[in-house]
């Protein structure tokens, strides 16, 4: 049976529910085919793109009209801050639902630390201090008070000034240092989801902001096999989940000394490589060896009655991920959610135009809500909106695509009349509608919404591939790539010296050593930047 | 059949399992009463109070002790903020989760606005300023730098300083001024899951902090109608929420004008009755008129092309409902979860000792936890967990109970050999254990669970109507129970002339009047403060 032929891709619609599913199960893209075979039997205005600005004539231009028609945040009028629209927490919400699913898994528990930290603990560890005192929020009055023309001003300054946290290292530290009295007590692993402020001057965003919100994971353990075990661990769960679920495509690497969090012993990281061949660091997971624990007092008996130091860890990601999917799977139209993260996964636009027939209309859309509602996909039920809104049903559809709903179900008069539903696939604009009798669509909902899953991860490694740069062996043609070509991004992977003074010609080219590359060919060529002897594979690349 | 007689009970494992269920359910307390005609068949050490100050002692610092022994939350060592630790916070989240789904009814979207509020906002609403004057923390620069003795000072000053929100109505407002246009836009109806800072002087764990964990919702509306009912259909929704999930009594009512939010034309709120006969205000619902739109420049088209002013409102509740569920619920063995608020519902304890067998124990504890993993009670799956820590099994029970779990099972030799369950609930630790076979308990456990949330709400129901102080119908009376009695509480229904004269005697009585009763008498009487004639009903208590 070749699906490829339209009467017979017609003609399956013959067999038996049970047996076009199997096959359908059995042949992972044919559905897709299938729908595809049945293009053209409604009537569909070719998508007109929804950008002013496409992807190929200013991605970063693009980028930011994509938050806009997808109305997921704005620039706050507070200067360097954004606000979060709905439809972007509610991505965000889908992100802590899942994540927090895999922390439970290795018994981290979610809390609540302060939001102000005493300026005075930042003093003690000079590292961090250092990575953080250039971009930090000081509180230090506690009352407002008119002044004689009536204006509020601060005053009652504080005996001590709080610094709004930039990260809780600190402050987690000092509950911690409560907290653990002896190797029972350990590991402790603790979460919180919260924001947190840096002051930028230069925000984009999701991607630099004043504030972020962000989940940040700290444990204490007993000694340093069991942090670095631990860390690794969060490391490979972010793998797994950015991977699994965003269908990010990334390279998994550890960081060089030189961009390793402030204060930390080893920083891994993820470093997703978007459209355009630039690089966004997804996450990061810290091992801080002991030196937040000795700032801040973590110790601990051992089991022989000994008094021992902690060692800890801190890992995270943030909204930015949100940027991230963006710049991954967004195209001309919108935004374009992987399935597993949507926080809507099936829209229903029931036509309202022709009030006579509406509640045989409503009544055929709730009938196939409800059926969705019943339906799971990644061990969750699906996720589906009725939509009665008394708005052109074809406006509505483009708001959705927009949005990157997966899914779009249009049912007007004549879906209701012969119990069908019109499919619009968000992975597959230009394929308009396909018509299926309703109780087929449900039959095949679930694998539907795996297929988009899959089309958008296999697009985005592809992307992701084709952003390589290769044939890059010298420093000549690494400069020939990025500074003799400004506009040029993508990321390579060469060779490092490791030497200190090679630092000063990545800044000159605008790239970064992204981290150390998981698979090492230990073979010697030539550094990139120095030119001299180098045997450490590195990624090199532009990086938001 | 008497279930009261032991032998009967007993009888009663002869009868099938479903006429058994049917039986139990037809009979609201059977269960209790068949469980507790078993006690004594497992040897039980009676409980020792678990606090060092019983309720009966001190109210007050039974409180503390509760907090602590629940492993709750701890006092921050920052001024006046809090740590929630994970059982304290994993209430809240319990919450959160519950209550959104109840604002998702009403179309109210979740959404995050920034942490940071220009100062210059504040300006702009008199009433609000000064209402928040007084408890802002307010940042001032953006930047550390050392001094010479290298100490860390606060330096480069922010052109314009910002506040740490006290609450949102103003950037909130400010969002809104931009998402609304036209009538179609309206209603809009945002909520935030945040915390907020209030300077407090006087910290207590839960009830007052500097820092608190809230969400806040707020609305705009095309006229002061449309507002109104959201306003009262969002307290209703608290009611409801916090009757039917925490097992609250209170007071339902509108607040006099001196006791409204800063800047409301209306607030309504939830005046729960704790233990010892004081009130707390569990949670606030503002209709905030046109003032705020006004500030912020909220305006509308409507469908005549005229331009219009939103009217505004804002509801919220607190990490404070914690502190209302301890001094609800509470014993002197800690606190009492409310089985549909309780983050785990069931604590399955399997006893390590004697290690031959602990291969029978941890399989049919494994099986009796999946059994219980599959069953619903209150639309949700049961909360459970297996532990097999090696700790003694007496002491994990007790820390359960202290943590308020209403469910604790205990399997040892004796329960895997039969195929059997020990069973503690939290709301009968008197009883001692029961011992049911796995199966029949299986049965049971969705009514067992039911029956506890159904106790505690029907104590409260009592510890609050014992707390009403009666026959006070003259201001002599008054001081007599509260003046003349410094350590009285306890609320009441009386009289008030609604005369601005008449607010310093509650000052001096350390009382408040809590709301307008929603039930008017309509008849004149004595005003409780001022002897003079006077209609309003008002609830009077010391409080919270």
């Amino acid at each position: 049976m070749d699906l490829h032929n339209q009467q017979e891709a017609r003609d399956m619609g013959s067999f038996s529910p049970s047996v076009r599913y199997a096959y359908l199960m059995n042949n992972p893209d044919i559905s897709t085919k299938y729908l595809a075979s049945l293009w053209g039997m409604n009537e569909v205005t070719p998508p007109k793109v929804a950008v002013r600005t496409t992807r190929a004539q200013d991605f970063s231009q693009w980028y930011q009209e994509v938050v806009q028609i997808a109305d997921l945040a704005e620039n706050a009028s507070i200067k360097g801050c954004m606000v979060v629209k709905p439809n972007g927490w509610a991505i965000w919400e889908s992100i802590q639902q899942l994540y927090n699913a895999e922390l439970r898994k290795f018994g981290v528990k979610n809390a609540a630390f302060p939001l102000m930290i005493p300026l005075e603990y930042f003093q003690r560890e000079a590292e961090h201090a250092d990575g953080f005192a250039t971009e930090v929020a000081v509180v230090t009055h506690r009352r407002l008070e008119k002044d004689v023309n009536g204006k509020l001003q601060p005053t009652t300054p504080l005996e001590e000034p709080l610094v709004v946290r930039p990260t809780s290292e600190m402050v987690i530290g000092d509950s911690m240092s409560r907290w653990i009295q002896s190797y029972r007590d350990l590991p402790l692993k603790l979460n919180q989801w919260c924001s947190v402020v840096r002051m930028e001057m230069r925000p984009r965003i999701f991607l630099r902001s004043t504030e972020f919100w962000w989940h940040e994971g700290h444990s204490a353990h007993a000694d340093m096999n069991d942090a670095v075990k631990h860390i690794v661990d969060m490391h490979d769960v972010y793998a797994k989940f950015l991977s699994e679920k965003l269908a990010l495509p990334f390279i998994k690497g550890r960081k060089i000394a030189q961009e390793r969090f402030a204060g930390a012993e080893d920083t891994f990281s993820i470093e997703a490589i978007m459209q355009d061949g630039k690089a966004l660091q997804a996450a990061t997971a810290h091992y801080l060896g002991t030196s937040f624990a000795d700032a801040m007092g973590i110790h601990y008996q051992d089991n022989a009655g000994r008094v021992q130091i902690a060692h800890t860890t801190s890992w995270g990601m943030s909204t930015r991920l949100i940027g991230a999917l963006i710049m991954t799977h967004g195209d001309d139209y919108g935004i374009r959610l992987p399935p597993k993260i949507a926080p809507l996964q099936v829209a229903i636009v029931a036509s309202t135009i022709g009030t006579g027939t509406f509640g045989a209309i409503k009544a055929h859309a709730t009938k196939v809500n409800n059926a969705i509602e019943n339906l799971s996909y990644d061990d969750q039920l699906v996720k589906t909106f009725l939509d009665c809104r008394d708005i052109g049903i074809a406006q509505r559809r483009w708001e959705y695509m927009k949005q990157g709903v997966p899914l779009v179900i249009e049912i007007g008069n004549r879906e209701a009349k012969d119990h069908t539903v019109s499919i619009y696939r968000r992975d597959a604009l230009q394929q308009g509608a396909a018509v299926l009798p309703y109780r087929q669509f449900i039959e095949i909902l679930p694998n539907l919404l795996e297929e988009i899953q899959n089309t958008y991860r296999r697009e985005a490694l592809t992307n992701m591939a084709n952003s390589q740069l290769t044939n890059i062996d010298t420093p000549e043609q690494l400069r020939k790539a990025f500074k003799d070509n400004e506009r040029k991004n993508g990321w390579l992977i060469g060779k490092w010296c490791g030497d200190e003074d090679t630092l000063e010609v990545l800044k000159e080219l605008r790239i970064s050593i992204r981290c150390i590359h998981p698979e090492q060919s230990e073979e010697i060529g030539e550094c990139l930047l120095s030119g001299r002897p180098a045997t450490i594979d590195v990624v090199y690349a532009r990086a938001y």
